[in-house]
């Protein structure tokens, strides 16, 4: 089976404008899930995905509805029967890109700049889904793809993945797999390849506050009524104490101690505060005190206001009481963490600090739930030998922050365990203006693929 | 010199419906004066108001440029040369009419539903303009006006008459006067007379917080930066203690206390729980415990957050770590407090309190002194006078909570007094929507002008 594994490689090689320009126009469908005016883009797009599937060769090609954005399917048969079965998985919404004034090129319109592609979704995630069926493509030209792939894009990432679990549920028997490769994660730099062991979960509310029952003139009657804004600013810093602990009731009691073993395995890691702070351009760093900054980031959970709006914040002054006040709040979650439980917690939280002078409502947007994977399945050691022959290096294994809620829902529905290997880098613009993706990595990445299917079989 | 007092106040009650026509059209205008946009707008309504005196009678009537918005002037004579000449003192400018959803009609077309007109400025002040023109139009056609009267309508009160202090300076020959005749304030209810001696003053800002260089992915970062918008609210949190005193450092150092017998006046006012409840639809009421409710809207002073904005609040989440928040913040100002040195103390606040994780900008953007005026002065026995015969009871004293800012220019420029002489209603939904003039008020408002004008004459 190792006749193709240099055909391929010299084809990914040989292929890389091609690939680009097929990334090119992936990026171009403004492929937004959160927003409904987008609904249509987000059609189109998955039609975009099923084309592409069905020109890799692949079967059953269907555009499956679910309640919300639809699922891409797809099922290209391996070319040894007892090859083993492989769940790719894929999301192909973005993130909305405001702000748009911050963007140096249009958000939709992929630019190369220096050594990176710029665009919304370049690196999260549509860059990983051309990388990966670039290198299936490389082997189909090739000779053969050594296993089975079935193929699972889903549009509704971005918002958390609201109908994947009944789509799980439903098609049981259609994903059936081996293991899930799952794209959507990263390395730490061009040059140490790494691997994602471990994910934080999600948790993402709505807190409205309202006060008066409208907004009033603050001279006439401030001092006497609770200002909408101010008491949910009051309820926010509740949230944390003076050192960044996060007060809610119950927060910290499933979250897993870090054993010291592990505290030495991150330790290793090159990512002290120095590249905390080169990558964020935070004036210092912040939080737990008694953990490292990699460990807050990864390991720790967290609580976050995504957004806040109330009053007037337009040019001079408006001097009202505002009615109203909103705040997106959410929780990363670290192991073993329950989303709804937190939920729950935020809930009594309010319960407990909101005062009788204003009223309160709260809404439960999305959850997920963090994971830990095994690092010595075969799935997980192909993908370290895949990585060494392309860097020539042992890859990193690095728990992640970021949430990927379907690695949660492959545990719990399909039971199978996912293999995470994506090839974003820490400084991306993930969610932010200014997205780029890293071409020379992106290159590597596409030559791992191609390794890494071939070492399914080869070390089985 | 009583022999007109009747006739005009006939004329008054005759000429309802075409004074209101007027108002209507004055409404029409959307004098915006803190959105550059409405900059034409600005000068059509100086242009209308010029156009009103002239056709009153009035000489030398000018639209006199300032470095912002321009303020109207125009001379009437009396009718015998020892009278006593009044500054008479308005404005012309609104206040934005946001939110645009709330309104139940538009904005700028005056409505009336029931007994009341509405429309942004009803009330703040385009009616209490047209009330007190109305009144000198029916003394003037009733056999002349008894006292000069000089106008001074300015465009800039809605964003803190910034250019009114150089205006007064540079024409401090033309305005002489004996005292400044203040239309923009109100009565307690409509079967309540009521006389302002007291204004809170006011100190606005604008709070610019960043934390990181740009918004981050909040599972990749959070945990090792200070979210701008945590940030923010956990530093406007802390400008309350949990009983609602303001915590800047010497707030209320130069505060003037209450002495017992204001107490008791104050007291004797219809303004308790109750009331307070009533006009705000607050679910409980808001304040030092120490004060009563009318004590805390009126002689003590406040600290709101006006607006607050920061990251993403459109449909669903997104789960980014903002890098900037902004609030605007407001505070109303007891005698004896200075504006510049509230500044201060709010710059000092910061300095002690914001963590190092983030970076702060402080913007002043308005300041106005508080004042309290002599309840025993012949102009404003004069407004007793005339308010009891037309209501036949006798008016109250009330402090006013709101500021105009005129007042404190005109004691500290030309050296005089203001009566503050107006109809508006606490329920009038100033600066909200859906702003209303109560028209039964109104016409007694109008019917007090003509009245004191000639108790100016007869009580001299």
């Amino acid at each position: 089976m190792s006749i193709n594994r240099a055909a391929a490689v010299e084809y990914a090689r040989a292929h890389r404008e091609a690939f680009l320009q097929e990334l090119s126009e992936f990026l171009a469908l403004p492929s937004i899930s959160t927003d409904p005016a987008h609904k249509e883009d987000i059609q189109h797009t998955a039609e975009w995905v099923a084309d592409r599937l069905r020109r890799l060769g692949a079967q059953d090609v269907a555009i499956m509805p679910t309640e919300g954005h639809p699922v891409v399917y797809g099922f290209l048969p391996g070319a040894s029967a007892d090859a083993p079965t492989v769940l790719l998985y894929g999301h192909y919404d973005v993130q909305p890109p405001d702000p748009l004034d911050l963007w140096e090129s249009p958000p939709f319109e992929a630019t190369v700049r220096g050594d990176n592609l710029y665009a919304r979704g370049a690196a999260d995630m549509k860059g990983q889904i051309i990388a990966v069926l670039s290198a299936i493509e490389a082997l189909h030209e090739s000779g053969g793809v050594p296993v089975n792939i079935k193929f699972l894009i889903e549009g509704e990432e971005e918002i958390g993945s609201p109908h994947l679990t009944p789509f799980l549920k439903q098609h049981r028997e259609m994903l059936s797999c081996d293991f899930s490769l799952n794209v959507d994660s990263g390395v730490l730099a061009p040059d140490l390849p790494t691997i994602t062991y471990a994910l934080r979960g999600l948790a993402a509310f709505e807190l409205r506050v309202s006060g008066p029952a409208q907004d009033l003139h603050s001279g006439i009657f401030g001092g006497v009524v609770h200002n909408a804004a101010n008491a949910l600013a009051e309820l926010i810093a509740g949230m944390h104490d003076k050192e960044g602990r996060i007060t809610l009731p119950g927060f910290y009691d499933k979250v897993r101690p870090l054993d010291e073993e592990e505290r030495a395995e991150l330790a290793r890691l090159p990512m002290g505060e120095d590249f905390w702070l080169a990558q964020t351009g935070a004036p210092a760093l912040y939080g737990e005190p008694e953990f490292t900054p990699l460990e807050r980031a990864t390991l720790r959970p967290t609580l976050d206001v995504n957004g806040i709006q109330s009053g007037y914040t337009g040019k001079g002054t408006k001097t009202v009481i505002p009615s109203k006040a909103v705040a997106k709040i959410s929780c990363r979650l670290a192991p073993d963490q329950d989303p709804e439980e937190v939920h729950q917690q935020l809930r009594r939280y309010l319960e407990e600090n909101a005062p009788p002078t204003i009223r309160w409502e709260l809404d439960y947007l999305a959850g997920a739930y963090p994971v830990i994977t095994d690092r010595h399945s075969p799935w997980m050691q192909a993908l370290v030998d895949a990585m060494q022959r392309v860097w020539n290096k042992r890859p990193l294994f690095k728990p992640e922050g970021a949430t990927v809620p379907i690695v949660g829902f492959m545990q719990r529905i399909l039971g199978v365990d996912s293999v995470m290997a994506g090839f974003i880098l820490p400084d991306a613009n993930l969610h932010a203006p200014n997205e780029k993706l890293h071409l020379p990595t992106w290159y590597r990445g596409i030559e791992t693929f191609v390794h890494y299917f071939v070492n399914l079989v080869e070390n089985k």
